[in-house]
């Protein structure tokens, strides 16, 4: 991993342009911030295409979708890929609804993303794998674990050939992988799942990281998962330490550490192993 | 009062499909993880029953509806009353607009609700009593006072027989009732109606303890009320140990307290009255 | 300015309507109550009238404005107009697309506002002097310094003039002017602007201040930009005292500066120079 990626993000400041759920945009834009971002959200049809315009990144997340957003994102999506921006698609709760599984599935069909992240069960279910999507979590069957490791990588990878994407499959253990090269990163800890959002948080982060690092989209991808599980080991030591802490002050502690975090913590704090 | 009712929630981590407003969603979404279920919030009419088909429970909060969600409210309700599944009405700012008034009435002729949870105001608003709503805080007129408990406890009784769901009505001294039976809780603590969405977090919490307590929607309901109040006064507890403390620590270390919360802790602590 | 600015918040709990965001209206809601006020929120067509009508100010923030609340932040203001209230705009990101321009233009043809609040960028679109907006924060290049003080301080005078309202520019240098008097103040600190919202919940404290203050709009907008500024010193002072605290925390600690402010140390700690 290139040892300036988080320092790129903090020296040219991407602005990155969020059509988010409603229910974690303060944690997206605050952590995109923290982060050494800077975010814009923007959903109405009208404005859409021009505020993507003067983004670096276009950040998707299907989470509180109605029907006058999903167009909003299609737009949106088209004009960055015309203007060649980075785009994620952040596929939340896919498999959970036909609205959610059908504008995702659309959403690739008409746009090509940099990246796509989410957890095994929205993945799955994109890939007609049928995931066992339980509302916005990952199904207890859909768990990446040392016994199917290799498995989850070759489906990442396959994913990634297929849609052109880096594929970010995040979990107990996290994959980061493209057609031919691929990561489990071991960062992270299990109580970030009790706090709404780290998933919609890391997006933010992931489209940040490679607006600023345009030649190396999966160091860039990498990079942020590690910084975000990384975010959520340094919270967690700090929580511990918290006389009657409990998740929601993990929940500062984690945009917190973030905004704490340079290159050199990064890289000495990554576990990450190639496959 | 049941001593596993926590357990409960923590051991079937209860999925709740919430419709409600943006202003308070994130707090709603935390909350409900902290206390031990899992949220997922869906507002549009072409998802909301898929959504809550494989929920639990449906907790309906008309805090910042708009044309588009009431529908999704009246689909989502009558969907989640033909699965049998838990529901709860929070009419927040009935009485402060036609409205949402109008809303409140329309949802409780076409959808049966297992518990409503407002406050005075709000309540006496869809009896027709005329409660004096001062925006989404009950008018000073309307509070619950040892004064007026008896009268209070009757109307509350009164409603839920009407209504056939279980009323909390929450303020300085809170109202849990069904027809038969009524608890006053003297939980709590006045800070906590400086933070936006303690009673948008409550109804959460509500939906998620009878999701795991089905056979006991009262008790679940009374020991749903006691933990918020608990959490309230461990929180102030903390907050006064805090050097330059103030209302937004107060809001992180509610969440924290109800992250904590176990059966031991509710029983110890609550202050209830039967009536 | 007056001693008794915040006191008569914290007195008579002004009730304030916003339509705003959903990116950072729950931290506008959490500052209102802990300034002293009562925030209620509301954007559909059908209810803004009525609820505007039982608020004494009304605060309209076009962050993620969408066609179908742009009618209603028309509806509201009119009405606002017609009752006397106070009015407060808040331009967020006026310049990064026609629609957020257009609407800007159109809500200061067709509304009366008491204060406008943006930054430079975004007051300098509305002026036409073409702002170089990028996202939602200003342009380096439209920051207002000691160089071009005299400068921004006659446009501040020249805009209010023109639109009849208190101008409130925030930046690096804050600029409080009506037609004839100005105040530039130095309270504040660059980190707040790594946390996202407070411009947004300044243009709320701003509305709460002078609806308590009727009759001294000037000094009341004056005193909220400080409280503000001040609130993010105090918060800044806290921050340096935590260990591994960061922007997350600097957000909690900058609405609980606000929720302990009164008016001593407003007088206190207030760095304001009169042009």
């Amino acid at each position: 991993m290139k040892k300036e990626i988080i320092q790129n993000v903090r020296k040219t400041v991407p602005l990155v342009h969020n059509i988010t759920n409603y229910v974690t945009v303060n944690d997206v834009a605050n952590i995109l911030l923290a982060c050494g971002g800077s975010p814009i959200m923007a959903d109405d049809v009208a404005e859409v295409e021009e505020i993507t315009s003067i983004c670096g990144g276009l950040n998707i997340n299907i989470g509180t979708l109605n029907v006058r957003t999903v167009e909003s994102m299609i737009l949106a999506g088209k004009k960055a890929n015309e203007l060649g921006h980075i785009t994620v698609l952040d596929p939340v709760g896919a498999g959970a609804s036909k609205l959610r599984t059908q504008t995702a599935m659309r959403l690739l069909e008409e746009v090509r993303f940099s990246v796509i992240r989410g957890n095994v069960s929205e993945l799955k279910t994109l890939w007609g794998k049928g995931g066992e999507t339980k509302g916005v979590d990952a199904a207890i069957s859909d768990c990446v674990t040392e016994e199917n490791l290799d498995e989850m990588m070759a489906f990442a990878k396959q994913m990634s050939e297929k849609t052109g994407a880096i594929i970010a499959m995040t979990g107990a253990i996290d994959i980061v992988a493209d057609a031919n090269k691929g990561y489990a990163v071991y960062n992270g800890k299990a109580l970030m799942s009790k706090v709404t959002g780290t998933g919609c948080m890391l997006s933010g982060v992931v489209t940040a990281f490679c607006v600023a690092n345009p030649k190396d989209l999966l160091d860039a991808t990498l990079a942020a998962v590690v910084a975000m599980g990384l975010s959520g080991e340094i919270a967690l030591e700090r929580l511990e330490r918290t006389v009657f802490g409990g998740t929601s002050s993990y929940r500062t502690y984690i945009i917190d550490a973030m905004s704490n975090l340079d290159d050199e913590a990064l890289m000495e704090g990554m576990k990450v192993a190639t496959r």
